[in-house]
C-alpha cells in the first residue's frame, strides 16, 4: 500500500482523492452517452464496474434493477482464486477477517449397522498444500459486493450503480463514436423508460438476462428438473460437525452443509428431489418447512432445531452456456470488433454445490474490465476484446462440464453396500471425486490458449512454475528496500497494469555481466523498449509496466546501492524515488522462490503477467526482440488526447 | 469475529448496534454528571475511552481542548506489544496493512577512512524472534487515533469526543454518588465555562496536565537542555538505507532515521545538540532550516534533498515521572480509593527516541479502562482501583530509566576510534544496547507484581512460557469445531472479561479420569465456582469468565461430540451454541503450544488472564479453592442494579 507520493494528508490512506472533474459523490443524472453502460450489479458486473472505476478518464455507469443494494442470500462460496483477486483490489484482508474459513470438508454416509442413521465417513483438507496462500472462504455474496461497492465509492472515479434501471432492449448501430443504444425502464412506481449511448454495454444482468436476449444469443444445455432447496438458518443441533463443511449422503437425501461467517450461521443445500416435468408449479410447492423437514431426516438421528432463517429458495439445477460472449457472430469474427457483452449468469448457469457461480462470475468481470478499459484509453487495439469471449466461454465450458459430474455424484442416492445390486453411488466415490477436483474449485484450472495476450511455451522451461495461460502464482520474497517478508504476487494492485517479473541471473546484477542488469538498460534506454514506446509522455515510468526485479541473493549482500535506474524509478510531483520494485529470496520460507517455481538460476526468467494476474509470457532476460514484438501486438503507442494513463 | 448470534443482518458486521438508549450519532450537549470524564484524546485517552465505550451501562465523555481531531505529528513507533492491544480491539489488521514494518534497523558510524563520511556498521533484526507474531510498525500518531475513534462510534456506546473543551480544575468531595466536580473552559471564541460532575476523572492532558495540577502532583526528575528535531519529510536522497530504521552518529552529529507508512515518508530525529540553560529563547530559535541542515551535515557525503514537510518540531528531552498516579496521597492509602488518575503523559515524560511514549500511555489506558469498568458495573471492589497507579508507577519509572540510558548513547559523540584519549560512545556499543533492549522496546518486559489482581508463583511451573505478571504471549492452535488454525491470545478481546485458559490434561477430555473434564465440572456445577457466583442471573454463561480449553491431541483425534457443556455454552435470543471455546494443538506450527509455552503435560494447567491480557494467576486444574480464593479477592457478586453485565 503506497501513498503520500505526492504530499502527505490527513486521515485514511485507502479512499484515494476523486479524480478532477469528479464529484465526491455519485451523480444521480445519467449522463446521454457513457464509454461503458454496465447491466446488473452481481458479481460480474461489481468486479467490472470496481475495475473502470480505476479509470476516471473512462466513463462507467452500472444500472441495477433492485432499489437497493443486495442485502441477503445467493451464493456464498469464496475460492482461493477470488480472494487473490480481492487482494488486488485491496480486499483481502476485510473478507478474510470477516469470512468463515473452510479448512476442512468432512464426508458422511448411511451408518454400516444403521442404514437409516449417519456416520463420518471421511474427512480431507479442503485445499490442498501449496495451492495458494489464501484459504477458501464463505461469507454472503451481499457482503462480497458490499465491498466492491465500497471499493468504486473510494476509488477516483467515486462510482455508484443506478438503482431502480433495467435494460430493455439494445442496438448497435454500425458506426459512430456512441454506438450502442441502450433503451432502459425504470423499475419503480414512477415507470418511465430512458435511452442512454454507450461505447460498450455489458450484460451482467443474470439467467435471464435482457441483454442476451436483445443480442439473440442462445443458451445451450440441459433442462432443469432436480429440486434442492437452500437455506441459512441459526439452529440448534447435536450434529457435531456443525461447524465443518460436510457432505452427507443418507439413505433417505443429500445435504451439504456449509457453515456461514459470524460462527452462528449455517447454509444448506437439500436435495429436494426430481420435480415431475408435466408439473410447471411443482417447484413453487416446495416451501421453507419441506426443506427443514428434508434436511431433518438426512441428519437422522441428529436432531436439527432451526431457531430462525435469514433466507431460503427452492431452485433446480441446469447446466446452460450462452452460444457467444459477445455480440459478433461467427461469421462476422474478425471483421469488426464486440460492442457488447454478457458476463456471469447471463451466459452460465449450473448448481451451486461446487461454490463455483460467483467466482466465475467475478473472474468475467476482472477478464474484461482490463481490456475495455487499455481499449478505451487507447493503449490497446479493439482487437483485444475478442479474447474475452475466447477465453471466457472455454472457462465456462469447463465449469459446466465439470458441475454435471459434481451435481450427479452430490444428488444420488448413496449404494448400500449389503446390496450389491444398488445401482447408487458409491460416497468413497464422491470423496474421492471432491479431493481430486480441488485445484478446480479453488479456481486454478483456468489455463488461457495462446493468443495475442498469451504467449506460446517456448520458453516456459525457464520458469516452470509460473505456466504460461494461469495465473501468477505468488510466493515469498523479501523486498529489498525495507527487508520486508511479503508475497510477490501481492505486489499486482487491480489498476490495468502489466507486471514484468524479471528474476534475475546469478550474476551480481550490480555488476557489467548481469543479464538482469541488461535486460534493465534495455527497458531504459532502447528504442524497441516497450517502455519507452508505449508509456506516455508525462506519465510515472511505471504508469503502464510495473518491472519488479528478484534476486537470488539475499537481502542482505544486496543494497539499493548502485541498482539499475529503471528499479528505482522518479514518480509523482516531487520526484520521489519507489523503492518497491526488487525483492531478494525469502531464506525464512524453506525453498525459496526460484526453486518454488522452477526459475532458471542461471540464465533467469522474464514472467510477463496480464493486468488480471494471469501469466501471458515466459522470455529468457535477453529475448528483447521478442517481448518487442508480443507488446506490439497488444499495446498501441498513445494518443495525444490519452497522452496520460488516468489510473490514479 | 463473532456476529449473528441473535439474528442475520445485513451489511459490515463490524459496528454493532447501538446500546438501547444509545442515539446513533454522538450527543452534543455535556450531560451535568458522568461516571467518567476523561481530560485529553492522545494515546492513553482514547484507548481508555475505547475500552470504556464497550460499556454502555457506563455514561463516558472524554474531552478535548483542540477543535478536531489529530491530523499530523507526534509519536509514530508501534511496539509489538500495542500491535497486540490493537488486536483485542479488532484494529490490528488495518494498522499493519497501513503502517511502516520495521523488519530491520541498521547502524552508521564515521567513516574509518573519511572520518567526514559515515559508513554501515552494523544490520540487526528488529525484532528477535518468537517474541510477539506481530512486528513493530510506524504509523502516524494520528491515524493510531483515528482507528481508536472509529471504534468508539462503531461501539454500542457511540462514544465520540466533545472538542474545544479542557479542564481548568477539580475537586473532590469527600462523598456523594459524583464526588469530581471538574470546570471545563470553551476553547472555541465564544469562550466560557461549565462544570460537570463525575464518579471518576482521568487526566490524559499531556505533560502540561491540568488535571495532574489541580491534584497538587509533582513531577519528579531532569531538567531539559539537550534539543532534538524532528521532522517528517518526503526527499530524495542516494542514502541508502532511507527505507530501513537507522541509528547514524556522523562526527559531526547523530541521526535517528524512521521509514514511515505509504512507502515515500520519512521520519527525522536530528539531534540539535545542548541549549544554553540561561537562554530561555533559545529553542525557538531553531527552525526547520536548521534541522534540515543538520541532517545534510550528518548525511555526509550523501545527499539530502527535502522536497516536502509534513509535519516538523524543535524538543528537549527531559525524563520526569509524576510522585504519584491518582489523587491519594500515600497517608491515605487503603482508607479511600481513587476518583482521579493520571495517564500517559501527564505522568511519565521522556524521550521520543525509545519510540514508547505512545505505547506506554496507550498500556496506561488499557490498565485502567477494565478496572473502572468492573467497579463501575458492581463486579470488582474500588480497592481494585488501587492497582492501577501501584502498576504503572513501577513500569513508568523503568521506562524513565531506559530512556536515560538510551537517550544518552544516542545523543554522544562517537567515539574516534584513531583517538584512544577520545570519551565518545562506542558505536558498537550503541549497537549492543539497542540488541539487549529488544524486549523492552517491544513492550514486553512489564511484569506486574503479586497483588489482588496478581498471582503468587507458587505454581508458575506448570505454566513456564506464561510467567506470572506478564503479557499472555499467544501460541499457535487450532479451533476443534472447525479445524481453523488460529493464534490462541487473538480470541482476547477488549472487552473487559476475564479469561479462563484451560490446559488439558493428557487423558482424553471426554472421559471420567481427565482433570479438564473434572475442571469443567467444577465450572458448571459446584457452589463456589466462579462462574456461578459472579455471573449475572441472565447473562451469557460466558459473559464475566471466558473459559477457553486447549488440548493435547490434534484436532482430528477429537470432536465437540461429547465435550463438557461449559466449553458448548448457549448464548443469545435464541439458545445458540458457541462452538469457538475448544483448541488443540497445531501440528504444522513445529513445536506445540504445550511445548512453546512450558505447560505441563501431565497436569495440565489453568492460566488466568485479566482482561488487559496480563497473565493474573498459574494453577493446577484442580486448585478449585485456590482460584475460589483469588477471585473472592477481586470479584463481587452482581447487585440486582447491574443484572447483567453490558457489555455486547
Amino acid at each position: 500500500m503506497q501513498f503520500y507520493l505526492d504530499g502527505y494528508s490527513p486521515g485514511d490512506p485507502a479512499p484515494r482523492p476523486a479524480a478532477p472533474g469528479r464529484t465526491e459523490t455519485h451523480e444521480p443524472e445519467l449522463p446521454e452517452a457513457v464509454d461503458v453502460l454496465i447491466v446488473g450489479t452481481g458479481p460480474a458486473g461489481l468486479v467490472l464496474a470496481a475495475q473502470l472505476a480505476e479509470f476516471p478518464g473512462i466513463t462507467t455507469r452500472i444500472v441495477e434493477s433492485r432499489e437497493a443494494a443486495l442485502e441477503v442470500g445467493r451464493a456464498d462460496g469464496v475460492a482461493c482464486r477470488t480472494v487473490e483477486m480481492f487482494n488486488a483490489f485491496g480486499l483481502a484482508d476485510r473478507l478474510l477477517r470477516e469470512a468463515y474459513w473452510v479448512n476442512e470438508t468432512v464426508f458422511w454416509r448411511p451408518d454400516a449397522g444403521d442404514r437409516n442413521g449417519i456416520a463420518r465417513s471421511g474427512r480431507v483438507q479442503d485445499v490442498a498444500d501449496g495451492l495458494s496462500e489464501y484459504p477458501h472462504v464463505i461469507v454472503n455474496q451481499a457482503r462480497m459486493q458490499d465491498f466492491l461497492l465500497e471499493h468504486m465509492r473510494t476509488s477516483p472515479s467515486r462510482l455508484a450503480p443506478d438503482y431502480g434501471l433495467e435494460a430493455v432492449g439494445l442496438e448497435v448501430e454500425p458506426a459512430g463514436e456512441y454506438p450502442v443504444r441502450a433503451t432502459l425502464r425504470r423499475t419503480g412506481a414512477e415507470g418511465g423508460e430512458l435511452e442512454i449511448r454507450a461505447k460498450y454495454v455489458v450484460g451482467a444482468d443474470g439467467a435471464r438476462s435482457a441483454v442476451r436476449r436483445s443480442m439473440g444469443v442462445k443458451m445451450l444445455g440441459d433442462a432443469r428438473n432436480h429440486a434442492w432447496g437452500v437455506m441459512d438458518v441459526l439452529a440448534v443441533t447435536d450434529f457435531p460437525d456443525i461447524r465443518l463443511k460436510a457432505a452427507i449422503s443418507a439413505a433417505g437425501g443429500n445435504i451439504l452443509l456449509i457453515p456461514r461467517e459470524g460462527g452462528y450461521m449455517v447454509r444448506f443445500y437439500v436435495d429436494m428431489g426430481q420435480l415431475d416435468p408435466a408439473d410447471r408449479g411443482a417447484r413453487a410447492k416446495l416451501g421453507l418447512d419441506a426443506i427443514i423437514a428434508a434436511a431433518q431426516k438426512v441428519l437422522h438421528p441428529y436432531v436439527l432445531e432451526v431457531k430462525d432463517v435469514a433466507w431460503w429458495s427452492v431452485y433446480e439445477v441446469g447446466q446452460r452456456i450462452a452460444e457467444r460472449f459477445d455480440d459478433v457472430e461467427p461469421t462476422a469474427r474478425g471483421t469488426r470488433s464486440p460492442r457488447v457483452f454478457i458476463a456471469g449468469d447471463a451466459c452460465h448457469t449450473h448448481s451451486a454445490k461446487a461454490g463455483q457461480g460467483m467466482n466465475v462470475s467475478m473472474q468475467d468481470g476482472f477478464n474484461l474490465g482490463w481490456k475495455l478499459a487499455a481499449v478505451l484509453e487507447g493503449r490497446s487495439p479493439a482487437a483485444l476484446l475478442d479474447t474475452y469471449g475466447a477465453e471466457r466461454q472455454v472457462v465456462a465450458q469447463e465449469l459446466i462440464d465439470f458441475d454435471t459430474r459434481w451435481s450427479k455424484a452430490m444428488g444420488s442416492k448413496p449404494k448400500d453396500p449389503n446390496n450389491p445390486e444398488d445401482t447408487g453411488q458409491d460416497p468413497a466415490e464422491v470423496e474421492r471425486q471432491f479431493v481430486e477436483a480441488g485445484r478446480f474449485t479453488a479456481g486454478f484450472a483456468t489455463d488461457y490458449e495462446p493468443s495475442m495476450i498469451t504467449g506460446e511455451d517456448t520458453h516456459e522451461h525457464l520458469a516452470s512454475g509460473f505456466p504460461i495461460g494461469e495465473r501468477f502464482h505468488s510466493a515469498p520474497v523479501i523486498r529489498l528496500a525495507d527487508a520486508k517478508p511479503m508475497g510477490l504476487g501481492h505486489v499486482a494492485q487491480a489498476d490495468g497494469r502489466w507486471r514484468l517479473y524479471a528474476f534475475a541471473d546469478a550474476a551480481d546484477p550490480r555488476g557489467g555481466d548481469s543479464r538482469l542488469r541488461r535486460f534493465c538498460e534495455f527497458l531504459a534506454e532502447s528504442e524497441g523498449s516497450p517502455l519507452r514506446r508505449f508509456t506516455p509522455e508525462g506519465a510515472d515510468p511505471d504508469a503502464v509496466f510495473d518491472v519488479r526485479a528478484v534476486f537470488q541473493q539475499g537481502h542482505r549482500e544486496l543494497s539499493v546501492e548502485g541498482m539499475p535506474p529503471v528499479l528505482l524509478p522518479r514518480k509523482g510531483r516531487f520526484g520521489l524515488v519507489d523503492y518497491e520494485k526488487m525483492f531478494t529470496v525469502d531464506p525464512g520460507s524453506g525453498e525459496d522462490i526460484f526453486a518454488l517455481r522452477g526459475i532458471d538460476r542461471l540464465q533467469g526468467a522474464l514472467v510477463v503477467v496480464r493486468p488480471d494476474q494471469y501469466v501471458a509470457h515466459v522470455l529468457p532476460l535477453d529475448a528483447t526482440g521478442e517481448m518487442r514484438a508480443f507488446f506490439e501486438g497488444i499495446m498501441r503507442v498513445p494518443h495525444a488526447a490519452h497522452a496520460k494513463m488516468s489510473a490514479v
